[in-house]
C-alpha cells in the first residue's frame, strides 16, 4: 500500500491546501495529513482546532487521514510507514525555502520521495497568513476557505484576534 | 475627478516614498497617501508621528492628501473614492508578496484599479527597515530621507532607539 | 488631455493584453496601442496583420487607438504625445528584462513615466509564444485570444504554420 | 494500472534525467519517457538517437517505456492512458516557464495530474545545453551522462559538432 | 598587506560558512571573521560562544583572525583596515536583501569592495537557521558542522533549547 | 603573483565590464580579460574588433591584459595561470545561469576560484544586448560605454546594423 504524508501548520486549512490534498489523495492509497504541533511562528488555532478543522473539511475523502505530530517531519513519515511526501507549490510562494527544506530533509532521510504538486490557478495567491490578515480586517473570505473554517474564523474575528 | 490611493506604513517615509508620491501625483487630479495605522510588523514611529513626517515632506506638492487609516485598504479607497491604488516596485523588493497581496485586493474589491511605478535607479536597495537599521548604527542616511525624517530619526537614535 | 502608449509585438494579441488595455483605457484620455514592427525575434503574423487584428480587438473601446512603430518606443511616444507608457505584468513572465528595459527607458527619455498593470489571474500564464506553440500543435485556443485572432490562428495552422 | 508520462526533448538524456526517471519509475506501475519529436530548439541527436539513448540508459528499469511523439503532450498522454505527467524541478531552472507550461496543459486537459520532482543536489546545476555546450569545448563530461551517451557525445564531438 | 572581512552572525558557524571562510583566506592575506554582537534576530549562542565557536573551527587556518564587532560593517571595516568585504553566496539564499545590503553599504563607504564566493554545491542548503530547528527537532547534523559545534549544539539540545 | 582572468563576450564591452575590470584590477597582481572568440550567440563585432575596443577602453589600467581564447574557459585559465575568475553580477541578469555555469566549471576545474563582483548601482540595467538594441534604434548611449565604443557603434549603425 502506498501511503504519502502532507505536511503543514495549516493553520488553518484553506480551499488551496483542501485542493492540494484532494488531487494527492488520487495518487496514493492512503494520504495523511500531518499538522505540525510546534509550528515556528505565532499561530491562530491551537493542534486541537486545527486538527478538528481539517477533519471536518475532507470528510468526503476516505482515504485522508488527520494526524498531528512534532519533531522532524522524516521521522513522522517513517513511523506512519509513508514513502512519498506531498507540497504545494505556489508560484508566489518562497520556493528558496522550500528547496533548502527539500534538501535538509532528503539528508536527514534519503528514502523519502518528495512529490510537488503545482497550486490551481485560483489558488495562486491564497496563504493562510493572508488570509488570517485579511480575515481579521473584516474581509470576506469564504470562498476561499471550507465552511467549517469560514465559521471558525469569524467567531475568532468577534473575539477580538 | 481621479483619486488614487497610496497605501503604506511609511516608518518613516523615505525619499524612494516620496519619489514615487511626487510621480503618482502628477497621473491622478488627487493622491491620498494612506498610513496605515496597525501593520503586522514592530514600528518606530507611531501613528501621529509617521502621518507628521509625510506631510512635512509633501508640503510642496498641493494635490496630496495624507491620512491614517485602519482596516482593510479595499475599505479606505471605496470610503475616500479611489478608483485606483498605487504601489512602488523595488526590484530586490518581496515582488511575490506583493502580488500575492494584489490578488487578494482585486478578490476582496475587483473595482479598485493597481498601478505600480517602478523605484528610480537611485531608490532600488531603499527600503524602511534598512534605513532604521543602518540610522541605528550611526549610519549616515541624511539624503535618504526628507529632512523632517533625518532630524526625527536622529533624536530617536539618540534616545537609544 | 492625458495620453498613454501600450507598446508591444502582440504577435498575436491576446486576451491578456485586451484585458490591460481595457483597463488601462479607463486610466487615461487616450490609448495608443502602439505595435512594433520589427521586434527582435521571429514573428508569425506581419505588421499588417497585427495592426488589423488588435483594431478588430478593441472596436468597442472609442478611446484606443492602434498604430505601428519603428524605432525607440521613447521617440515613439514623445511623437503621439504620449506622457505615460502602460506595461502588464505578469508574475511568470521575465521581470528582469522588464525591469532593464524600464530603466534603460528612463534614461533615453526620463519625462516617460512608467505605469505597470498586473495582469488578472486567469491571464498570469498566458504569453503569445505560448498561445503560437500550443496553437500550432493542435490545442483548443479560442478562449484566450479574441475571436479575430482565433480565426487567423487557425488559418496559419492550417497552412502548416 | 497507473500509468504516468515524463516528457522532454532529452538531447540527450543526462544522469539528472535519469535519476528523475528512476525515482519516478516507483511512484507509477508504469513511466513512459515521451521524447518530443520537434522540439522548439535545435537538436544535436535526431529523434531515433534520442530514443536510442534513453533506451539503452533505462534499461535496467523494467516498468520504463520509450516512445517518440508529436503534437501535444496532453494529447500524447491521453494516448498512451497516462493520468500523470512528471517533470523534474531544478532550483536554477526556468521555473516561470514551467508554471505557464503547467497552467496551459491544465487548460488544456484540466485530467492530466503534474508530478514535480526536485532534482537532487548534486544535479542542480545540470542541463542538456550546458553539457553539450562543455562537452563541445572538451570537457569531461562523462560522470554527468550515461556510458552510451558519453560515447554518441564524444562521436558528435569528434565530427565537429 | 590586503586584508578582508567575512562578517555575519555565525550563530553557530556551519561548514558552508568554514568553506567560504577557507576559500577566502587564500586570497587576502589576512582575513578577519566579524562576528556581528547584536543581529537583528533571536539568537541561540552569545555572543562570547558564537567567538569561541568560530576560533575553534579555524584553528588550522593561520591567516584567519576571530572578533566580535557591533555597529555597521563597513565602520568596522575601516577599524581592522580592510578593504574587502566577503560574503557566501547560496543559490537559495535571500539574494534580494543582499543586493540592498550590498548598495546601502556602498553608500555608507564607497571604498570597500564587496567579494561574493559561491557557496559549494553540498553547502547550497544549509543556512544556521535550518540547521538550528533540524537540531532542536533531533536531526543528526553532525557533518554539516565543525565538531565543536556539533558538540555544543547537543548540548543546547538536551538544555531544551 | 595572483593573476585573475575576466571572461566574457564584450561584444561590445560597456561602462559596466570597465567599472568591474578596474575594481577587480585592485584585488589581483594581474588581470586577464579573456574575450570569447565563438560565443553561442549572434555577435555584433568580430574577436579582433571585440579584442581591439577592450585594450583601448582599459590602456590606462597597467595591470590588465586582453586576449583572445577559444575553448573552455577553465582550460584558458589554467593556460595563464589564473587562479581566480572573476564575474559581475547584476540584480537583473540571469543568476540562474550564472550559477549553472559556476558549478558546472567547479566540476571540469576544482582549483578555479569564482570571485564576483556586484555591478555598481548605475550599472544594474546596462547589458551589451539591451546596449545594442537600443544603439541601433536610434538611442544615445554615448554615457553607457568607453569613448571608442560610442564610435565604432555609431559607425555600425550607419552602416546599417
Amino acid at each position: 500500500m502506498t501511503v504519502a504524508i502532507y505536511p503543514g501548520s495549516f493553520d488553518p486549512i484553506t480551499n488551496g491546501h483542501l485542493d492540494i490534498a484532494t488531487r494527492a489523495a488520487k495518487l496514493f492509497d492512503k494520504l495523511v495529513i500531518g499538522i505540525y504541533d510546534t509550528p515556528n511562528k505565532p499561530i491562530l488555532f491551537n493542534t486541537e482546532e486545527r486538527v478538528e478543522l481539517v477533519k471536518k473539511s475532507v470528510i468526503n475523502l476516505p482515504n485522508i487521514e488527520v494526524e498531528a505530530f512534532s519533531g522532524l517531519v522524516v521521522d513522522f513519515a517513517r513511523k506512519i510507514g509513508a514513502q512519498t511526501m506531498v507540497r504545494g507549490l505556489r508560484m508566489s510562494a518562497d520556493f528558496d525555502r522550500e528547496f533548502d527544506m527539500a534538501m535538509m530533509n532528503k539528508k536527514l532521510n534519503p528514502d523519502l520521495e518528495l512529490v510537488c504538486l503545482m497550486a490551481n490557478l485560483q489558488y495562486q495567491f491564497l496563504s493562510s497568513s493572508l488570509l488570517k490578515e485579511a480575515a481579521s480586517l473584516g474581509g470576506n473570505i469564504n470562498n476561499l476557505v471550507p465552511e467549517p473554517v469560514a465559521i471558525a474564523l469569524s467567531k475568532k474575528v468577534q473575539n477580538k484576534m
